[in-house]
């Protein structure tokens, strides 16, 4: 067994069955591997494991693993900002975008990452500002994204943008994505962004239903700086969510600043990951694709 | 006056009026600044120019003005390969993505351009190449795009798509667009495609109407290369395009390769250009922007 | 003059001065003409008006002339419920796709209108009903849209849709917008829905923001009613807004209904109206359209 | 046995074997139960039946039934312009829109349909007309789409669509379709077209890639007439094609013209038939639908 992941803290809704039955099983591989598995208090004493509040959790852990789905995976990497621990995700039904082990592969890839048989991949990260007027300022990691969004009914957000400084649009809809490549898979997504390739060092802003047809979504270098203003309205309520996480409410003065962190995340990937498969396989791409004619 | 641009070249259609004026003040612009003014043989007649064939026109020219519009941007890009001329646009109307100086603008740009006051700006172009069966083997420089399409009525074209070696996808729809970020605006954008800054070095693949609803753009790093390989069948036309001129045919065992190439452009801009600026300009933005209830 | 309209009913946001001076205007027209004007009473008194409650001024008036943009025109339309006085729109700016006539236009459109010389035209309106598990029940007319969204962050609604009694699908996402044809050039343009001409009696059914990117905008006859309930889950905040204004917010055993209502609008238009030239000018159509290559 | 279907038309690509097999089948079952079985020459000594040129099938037959996917559909649709013989569709493989039933419930099927337990559902056809110049003219049947389309690199076609005989709009772009609602679920929603319940007598036009971002699919009556030219220019190759077949090339001083046909086609549907349901398994809807965050 590989020195490497001695301490595994174990991270998902213990509640859920689905996620509950892994993580026995797990507790009881790393016990039988000889590694010392960590997990929150609640839980710790259900599957036998060292107990640690979450929120110190990366600091004593050498390997997180996350059991649940994609957000569990999210939630899970809110706990290591500042800190290199990886991460490793095991869906507990089908496959998620993050979380790419299956209950059936899990202990083979553990057998396989323990002997040091393993893929790491680095994953950027936003980070998101939210500057009151006041002078308040409230900040978070995004894996996936960062939005804002109206809150009330029947009105439009308004909005503008600024890209490393320079002036770019006036926007009117529903609000605003600015996604990492992970993240472009999720929420950006559904609102017309395109995928991009975690490789990329790009982040794309999406607008979301926007009045203005041809207001399409921008990739842009990830180092450069994203800066949001409402337009002065006196009446609209918009909020900032990070992660699916509320930040905070955002007012007509307020600026919302969105860079990229040097805080990242370290994904663990079992042998034979493969990114493509992955969005073949959640996309359903490649059915129908018997010889047809185009009227079929 | 700068010693830089001793020899400029100037390219476009003569035939068109709103062409050749700003064509002729730009040769006399140049004759008063002591500047050597180049062109193709029958414009040089007309204008006063030396007459250099256009195949070579970079090898004599320090700048090449292109008057027109993105179109004639492009066929100047063309004419580049391989050496390091710089291009100039001038927009014979309204303002284009390449072609960023307007005519009236025209004079005062030169004015700056001369005494040095200008940026430059390299742009990333894509070298496509068309292998056949048989071994024989076309290639092109994409400014904008590579474009796969299907030639006959009512078929779809089925094709599949690797990219750095991995399998991405098998298509069925009207082809497939490889797109700079330069092209990102043109036909890409049509198709769904988001508009990616210059800046970034990456390249988007956006399918063509794509049969399944989820095959969607997808934004990667421009260093990896891209194969396209059409599904055996004995009895489709695809055609591959490369900023819009035909490359050639593609058949069942031909194999289309699309990769970053190190022939890029180096565009000029006079002070105060702006990307953000001209996609504005070019994409209607920030119309509507007045206090408006959503149902508006 | 002719007899038909005697009274007249004068709407809009008198607080604005771009509303205020048309109106105006329109007043001394009409006592000129021989006309009653009728207006809210705060607004009677400035504009020499006979007062009536805003809630009774279709039970007074022969014709409503909304001046302002759509909301304004949608405002107005809502006070016309089960009567069949006709609406006239009045922009106080550029015009709208419901406020057709410009300041510039309006009093030879008068002229025109007071003398016979227009067309008629009937808009079709739905009926929103929102039944609450304690058989609550709360309803409201849509001249444009109704709109089920969510309302908290990070979460989507997961809903189902049915249409004359049958089972459509389980939507997870934003939310859901049921329009009228009216409503089809407003926020369900944004959200990706066709454009239905109002000839036409039909509902287009747009799911906002959809997870699943087959999940598409889907036409049916007007006369089907569509039923959408929450799928069972104890925490989602959902809200139903009509026209923008919310009905109420949705729980997971509440039941929303729409369906086409026999009280429409009649909207009036002067001689030269033209559908498609609104959508022309709202659209930016036909911008462009010089002889240009594909790629320029 | 109902004497409704006494002569029963089979039409199908008998060269492939999941076609033939069901062929059989059907063939021996007809006999058994006392129908006469029709079919092309070279099909008809294979199982069996009597032979009548494909052509003139319809005028023989009371029920054709298709064998093969939706193309089969509708090209034996498009032998039964101009009189009144129901189709029925069995797919080869997996369900299509239009071959409502699988090989596997294809017996049960029959028995239901000859016990007299079926429905009857008339879809509308548009009927397309090409005039040249020269004042040539083609037609066909569509019960998909009509299709206007480049076919030459690089350039756009510049056209222009008239609707009751009032302009709508100049375009540019690969070209425009004009779908049926039982089209809509073919290519024009690879296009971004809404989908159309069969039920609603309506005609979508879809621009194909359209330059203008804001050139939307647009919903009309169906009685309504379409025409479209393309603008004058000399060299720009384009073609139409009626259900994916071509119906000519079309040049600069040509007309096409989309009307409503009376020619309709009836389809026969087993009991149990659901239209949302074949949508719902075609579009692979209601997936993915478990209780989720946003960010999952």
């Amino acid at each position: 067994m590989t020195h490497e992941f001695r301490k595994v803290a174990l991270v998902g809704l213990y509640t859920d069955s689905r996620v509950a039955e892994p993580m026995r099983a797990i507790a009881a591989y790393l016990k039988a591997a000889g590694a010392e598995t960590l997990a929150q208090p609640e839980v710790a004493t259900e599957i036998g494991a060292t107990p640690v509040k979450e929120a110190a959790i990366a600091s004593y852990a050498d390997l997180i693993v996350a059991v649940g789905g994609d957000g569990t995976m999210l939630h899970a990497a809110s706990l290591v900002s500042g800190n290199e621990v990886p991460l490793l995700g095991i869906n507990r039904g089908r496959l998620g975008f993050l979380t790419d082990v299956s209950p059936a592969d899990m202990v083979e890839s553990f057998d396989r990452i323990f002997a040091g048989d393993y893929s790491r991949e680095s994953r950027m990260r936003l980070r998101a500002t939210l500057r009151t007027s006041e002078g308040e300022e409230r900040s978070a990691l995004a894996l996936n994204d960062v939005v804002l969004q109206r809150r009330d009914t029947g009105r439009m957000l308004d909005f503008e943008t600024r890209i490393a400084g320079r002036y770019v649009n006036s926007h009117m809809g529903d609000g605003l994505i600015v996604s990492t490549p992970t993240g472009s898979t999720a929420y950006a997504l559904s609102c017309g962004g395109p995928i991009i390739e975690p490789d990329l060092n790009a982040v794309v802003v999406v607008p979301i239903c926007p009045h203005t047809l041809s207001d399409r979504p921008l990739v842009i270098p990830a180092r450069q700086r994203i800066e949001v203003k409402l337009q002065d309205r006196d009446d609209t309520i918009a909020e900032v969510s990070v992660d699916g996480h509320s930040l905070g409410e955002m007012n007509a003065d307020d600026c919302l600043t969105i860079a990229e962190s040097n805080e990242r995340v370290t994904l663990i990937h079992p042998p034979g990951y493969d990114y493509f498969e992955i969005l073949r396989s959640k996309l359903h791409w490649g059915r129908d694709s018997r010889n047809q004619r185009r009227s079929e």
